[in-house]
C-alpha cells in the first residue's frame, strides 16, 4: 500500500528531523518508495541531499563554537545550541580500527563525544572532569556515529553533560560528563 | 651532606625502579649530585641512559602484546605483565594539545590509559566494556606522562582494570576500566 504524498512528505520531514543524515537511499527503504521518489520530495520541500545538509548544518555550528577551535573537533558538529544541546557526525575510517579486530578504537568514540560535550558550554573555557562511559556494541569501519549531546544539570561552574552515540542501528555508546568551565 | 656512594647507588637504583624515565639531569637533582656523577653511577651499575633504557623496555614490552597490535597502542609501553599490570610512556606533542587553550585534550590521555589497559589483558581479543575517569589537573605540552595499570579484580570475562596517570609533579588522570575479554 502506497501513502499518500503529503503523509510520506511528513514522514520524510519527520525522519531527517531525527537524524539528517539519512542518505537517499535510507529513506527510500524506510518509506517503502523509490529513491527517485524521495528525490522529487526533498526537491519540493527545499532539503538539500545528505552531504550538502550536513555540510550546511557544519559550518552553521562551526560559528557558534565557543569553547573549542573547530580544528580540535572530532568529528562534525551539525548542531549546536550553546549551553543546551549538539549533534556531532563521524563516519569510521580505516585508520580509527585496531589492525588485528577491525573494530573501532574505542578514544576515538570517546573523542567524539568529548569534543561535543566540551562544544555546547557556553563558555570561553572548560575542561573534562569526570566521564562515566559505557561501550555497548563494538563499531566498525565505515559506520556511521552520530552522537547526541545534551546538559541536563548545571551547577555552579560544573556542566552535567549526557552523550548518547548510535550508529544506524542502535545505541553504541554513551557517556555523563562533568564539565569544568571558567566564566559561566 | 654528601650521601655515601653505595647508598646514592641504592637510592639510584630505587628511583629507576619507580619511574624508570629519570634523566640524568632530574637524578642529578633529586640526589643532589652532578650529571657526571650519576653517569659514572649508572656506569657501574650497567644501567644505560633514558632513551636507551626506554628503548628496551618498549621491545621487549613489544613482543608480549596479544590483545592490540603495537601500532595501536598509544605512548610506548614500557613494561608489561601479561595479566597483571603494565607501564606506559606519553610525551604530549603539539598536536595533541586544545588550539586554544593549549591543555591536552583530553582523548588523548584517555587513549594511552586505554590501550595499556587492553595491552595488560592475557587474551587474543578484548574491547572495553565501561570507563570511569577522572581528569584531576589540565596537562600541558612537554609534559611526561606516566601511565600504570593494574587488573585488580577478574571475573569472569571480565577484567576490573585501575590506570593511574603521573606527569613529573603529581597524579593527572586516573580510570577505571571494565574490559571484556573472549578466550581467557
Amino acid at each position: 500500500m502506497r501513502v499518500h504524498k503529503k503523509i510520506r512528505q511528513e514522514l520524510l520531514k519527520e525522519k531527517l528531523h531525527d537524524s539528517p543524515f539519512y542518505t537517499d537511499e535510507e529513506l527510500a527503504v524506510c518509506l517503502g518508495v523509490s529513491i527517485q521518489t524521495i528525490r522529487l520530495d526533498r526537491l519540493e520541500l527545499g532539503i538539500p541531499e545528505v552531504r550538502e545538509r550536513t555540510k550546511q548544518m557544519a559550518e552553521e555550528a562551526r560559528d557558534k563554537l565557543k569553547t573549542i577551535a573547530s580544528a580540535d573537533v572530532v568529528g562534525d558538529i551539525i548542531d549546536l545550541e550553546l549551553g543546551k544541546s549538539g549533534i556531532s557526525l563521524m563516519v569510521v575510517t580505516s585508520d580509527m580500527v585496531f589492525e588485528k579486530t577491525k573494530i573501532a578504537r574505542g578514544h576515538y568514540i570517546f573523542a567524539q563525544a568529548n569534543s561535543l560535550a566540551l562544544a555546547i558550554i557556553d563558555a570561553s573555557l572548560a575542561v573534562t572532569g569526570i566521564a562515566n562511559i559505557k561501550y555497548k556494541v563494538p563499531v566498525r569501519e565505515g559506520e556511521k556515529l552520530v552522537a547526541k549531546a545534551e546538559i541536563v544539570k548545571k551547577r555552579g561552574n560544573k556542566s552535567f553533560i549526557w552523550v548518547k552515540t548510535r550508529n544506524e542501528v542502535q545505541e553504541v555508546f554513551r557517556a555523563k560528563f562533568i564539565m569544568v568551565s571558567q566564566d559561566c
